[in-house]
């Protein structure tokens, strides 16, 4: 079973793309994090968790979220952890990690344009407690997809019709290769993260990247 | 004497900033970065140098461009560097790095939206050629300023009326302490990146950060 999170930042053309997930993975876990669960019941749909400190929404919009959801999870207003924090410990808690995809939505963009929540966003996947699923963590909006790469041989398929591809490492990384993009890399490590962006699918070959050691984000851009 | 770099991803507001800046540091190297140097022109100012590809520029744009900047360095459009990443190692050339502040408009904003861009250029303060200038390197928008900060004890100045302060730290950190913020943070080690966002100013004070090694992002970002 996926989980499939939608935060506040989301955007209606993100919700398009939520639904095109959702009808691959009718029963994936549904999570709305602060007015994210407004979003998704004005979409018509019911939600398995709604996680926030409900700042953003008003009284008679919460009544709604608590009609909607199967249960609610209210934080303080002044925390440690962000809500969408919460709402992904809290996904991990009722899944096996191991074998579950996290889709984040309403993350990596932003109506209010807070470029702080979005690198904040971005930052959950050095946290020790995120570590185990790196790999299964996918950050999504209407115009691109976010994933992350852990040491080994890895393929990328271009999924969301895609033109750039930009692979950016987020530590050092030791021996990193890329196969079957525009631009290849013959091994190369680097002692700080590097970005390598604006690279392009070769037609309907996967690329592929290989690298010994460290922690690679991949943005597939589609062309706006 | 300091730079001031507008690439192509400058929304107009961001113009105004740039001319507010120029308003106080009126013999500022001025380049403009590929479409940048365009709206830099529109705007009524003559360039110091013009840098990119101009790929994105018309036959009858880069007449123009030439006649407004004392020089012109065009750059392949498939090439190893970004076009920002060579206007800076010009920039530095023609400075002294270390009594020099850049100041690089466009970096963060992008019209076209692509993330990519934002975080290729955020990832130049990771480069080693870049080091000498981390402390002096500002990346400006309208709505919000970022700063990085390397190892001591540093004052933030809110400059630029913003709300919300966040310090993001892009290595690991030991002994970061933040002082007269509205939440302060007493002596505290991080074996990974961490983002401590959404701080606020407290009146007049400035805000006080230390750490012993490592390297922190600061985003001073206004209400929006």
């Amino acid at each position: 079973m996926d989980v499939v999170i939608l935060a506040g930042g989301a955007a209606p053309p993100d919700l398009q793309t939520l639904h095109a997930l959702l009808a691959s993975q009718p029963d994936a876990l549904l999570i709305g994090v602060d007015r994210g669960a407004l979003y998704l019941i004005e979409a018509g749909l019911e939600l398995d968790h709604a996680v926030g400190d409900f700042d953003s929404v008003s009284q008679e919009e919460f009544a709604l979220i608590q009609a909607k959801s199967r249960s609610i999870h209210r934080s303080p207003a002044e925390k440690d952890d962000t809500d969408m924090e919460l709402a992904l410990v809290m996904a991990m808690e009722q899944t096996d990690p191991a074998n579950t995809n996290y889709y984040l939505f309403g993350a990596i963009t932003s109506k209010e344009g807070r470029l702080d929540h979005l690198i904040a966003n971005l930052w959950l996947v050095y946290q020790p407690r995120f570590k185990a699923i790196q790999g299964q963590l996918h950050f999504m909006d209407e115009a691109r997809q976010i994933d992350f790469l852990t040491p080994g041989c890895q393929v990328i398929h271009n999924r969301n019709q895609a033109r750039y591809l930009s692979i950016i490492s987020l530590t050092p990384v030791e021996d990193l290769v890329i196969n079957q993009a525009k631009y290849t890399l013959a091994q190369t490590s680097y002692t700080y993260p590097r970005a390598l962006i604006s690279n392009e699918f070769m037609g309907q070959d996967p690329v592929e990247v290989s690298f010994k050691t460290g922690l690679v984000m991949v943005i597939l851009e589609k062309k706006t």
